[in-house]
């Protein structure tokens, strides 16, 4: 199910990049996560690793001749402005590739091999969408977020029946996938808030962020073709954040029967690196949400594996700054800090369960937790969560009350992992900042 | 909002091409509808246009210099695998390609203007997906179906209070569209019949269809800005057939409180011809179910021309054949007939709801109305309405009742357009057999 442990994970290997080493780092040697980026003076975009403060451009390193064999392989797909030629590779060309840059960013390279490495500051890219995503899903597989949700839609009946025995998921837009740092416009919306009288047309009042981790589809399953349970790590390549923006007020009077759909149209945020799996097996762990008594997953969704490694203690924080924030040089407040761990469904789970009716998945597909909450106050991962639909409003250290997101509001998820005698993995930034309707 | 009525649609215009002037011929020299094909012999696949038994080859009449100006352009758009370059152009573009056509087929034409048009039996070649689907949207815009359904799930509710106010919508899968004549498999799936027993994974039992129409979006617009609805019909080339196969079981256990999701995404099968906007200008009447005292549109959602132009009068017939029919030589049985003129909402409503929030929508991207019903028993566009969730089976001629689709079962859709005066327009068939569970 997941990598044996291996040398790229050693916390004690240190790089010759330029912050790699350093203790707050998101990227130090043994993450090497995968992003597309662009030039800021011009060129093609292509894909590029993170480490330290750099970007390993890895055409060009190819072009050098730094790959070879199945790395030299996945290293030629990275000639491309997306990821997606590369996802659609066999894990093992992936794994070759990050071996081969684990070998040659350490300390220990040879400096004809450090030669061949072409870096660029990150200073001087601009990140784009990671990959061209052909269908993206959003689950709804943190217990927590159902359950404070439905407290406040449903007191009497919170947690529907189903959601125990299947992860629960709908269809999201894959056009308004947006790279982190693009600005959002509040969304205009029908919206009744007054039963008794006739809805309105106007801006958004309760618009809310979601901050979820997404996973990126490597090769797809042929239509008609499920992928069994105990194979669909083999089909996921790695993670990155996802803010779900939402409009409660167009949500709650459109989604009855078929679900949301421009609630959440407007806009979705994903940060632009992606960390593999294989990175992230160092933090594997038991989901913490199942409890005694709970249904044993039926057998398309049980691996007995899971008890051990069906989480990643990923934790991911969300941050607020509002434009008077901003102006008076306050730093943004953390607003609730979640972990992946916290879920109900393992990301496995997930996809072996979008693929048990034979639906395909493609090689770029996009498949998001939906709002990762746990038990604690703090870990409530949506306003419409952590100020219960606007009755506790969240107050900033500038003394403004926060019910949902005003215009100048700049969120910001981030995301890592650490344990005792691991590298601490960052996942990078997730923002976007509110303007006004147009 | 509509073209003005021109010579394209004089129904006394007749073509030298064979077939095309056969009363019953879905494709009479007013028609002209787009789709992809290979040969069946090989080759690439690029863009066609139907006219009685043959498909003109765009690009290959235009190597033979048949286009010039704007019509050359968009034939330019022809030497592809898809409609998706042909959507992107100025709607002009296809008006100007159709007119050229249509003058070069008529029986009129020169000799060394109908040399110069390429044409192939259809009986050579294999009808692709129309398009590279970004996204697929799915209404529920027939009134009738949404009462339908909502009798037999909430028979003391059956309408919701948002049905009038907007168009309802969920997002739908666009990997699993296929192609007219694609088999299907029945899908697997979590399913609780009974609600005192734990939910079981297995072959769905109520598998369904639902007859709708699809159409697909010209130009998009760009994130952010919401296109008007007095010029939302310049965003939409054409229509096509829609089968989006449902099922039911495995819809009830999970809808709630996402929406459909495995239920759906197994497959949707589309018809091959794209039927222009233009063409279907003869056909354009008021919408039949808005009834005296229902609320008027907000005014993101109305147009005052919609009280002459909004509806088309397609109607759509679904056909079922088993397979003890077809070992008896028994023709298909019709099952139902119903009208697109019978809807609640418009085409131009849907597409400029959609857009309402800033939602971007793309060249190729599908949006279906929903299954389409009508006020008459016999106008239930899918088994669900027309055997009240199985309590009152349909005969076949054979004697078999069908509750659900059995396997073997092979569910035609058929579309058209006629009225006196006008030449009938045919929109070909939507097929799919259901193959057992693997």
């Amino acid at each position: 199910m997941i990598s044996a442990l291996n040398e790229t994970h050693d916390s004690r290997t240190r790089s010759w990049v330029a912050g790699a080493n350093d203790s707050g780092s998101d990227f130090p040697i043994q993450n090497l996560p995968f992003g597309v980026f662009s030039q800021r003076q011009g060129g093609e975009a292509r894909v590029g690793v993170a480490i330290g403060d750099q970007v390993v451009d890895i055409a060009a390193c190819n072009e050098r001749g730094l790959f070879y064999g199945e790395a030299a392989e996945a290293a030629h797909a990275c000639r491309a402005d997306s990821l997606n030629a590369l996802l659609a590779l066999r894990p093992r060309c992936w794994t070759a590739l990050r071996r081969r840059l684990f070998e040659v960013l350490r300390q220990e390279a040879a400096p004809e091999e450090r030669q061949r490495v072409r870096l660029l500051p990150m200073s001087d890219v601009e990140m784009l969408l990671p990959a061209r995503v052909g269908d993206y899903t959003d689950f709804y597989a943190s217990i927590h977020h159902a359950t404070n949700v439905g407290s406040l839609l449903r007191p009497e009946n919170p947690l529907l029946p189903n959601y125990k025995w299947l992860p629960v998921a709908y269809h999201g837009r894959a056009s308004s996938l947006v790279p982190s740092g693009t600005p959002l416009r509040r969304p205009k919306g029908q919206i009744r808030e007054n039963p008794n009288a006739p809805p309105v047309f106007g801006p958004s009042r309760r618009l809310d962020y979601e901050a979820e981790a997404g996973f990126f589809v490597g090769p797809g399953n042929r239509l008609g073709e499920p992928v069994p349970i105990g194979t669909a790590e083999e089909h996921i390549f790695g993670l990155c954040l996802v803010n779900d923006w939402s409009a409660r007020d167009v949500q709650a009077w459109e989604y009855q029967p078929l679900g949301p759909f421009l609630a959440k149209s407007f806009a979705t945020t994903l940060s632009p690196w992606v960390v593999t799996l294989e990175a992230l097996a160092p933090f594997r762990m038991p989901l913490a949400s199942r409890a005694e008594g709970d249904p044993q997953p039926l057998p398309h969704l049980f691996d007995p594996d899971d008890q051990r490694y069906g989480g990643i203690a990923l934790t991911v924080e969300v941050w607020l700054s509002s434009s008077q924030m901003r102006q008076a040089g306050i730093d943004p407040m953390l607003l609730s800090c979640g972990s992946l761990a916290d879920l109900y469904w393992t990301i496995a789970q997930m996809l072996a369960h979008h693929t048990s009716n034979g639906c395909n998945l493609r090689p770029g597909d996009l498949l998001a937790t939906g709002t990762i909450s746990g038990a604690a106050n703090s870990a409530r991962g949506c306003l419409m969560e952590l100020t219960r639909r606007g009755a506790e409003p969240v107050t900033l250290p500038t003394g403004e009350p926060r019910q949902f997101l005003e215009n100048g509001d700049e969120v910001i998820l981030r995301g890592y992992c650490q344990r005792p005698g691991a590298a601490r993995l960052g996942f990078g930034e997730c923002r976007g900042i509110v303007l006004p309707s147009s």
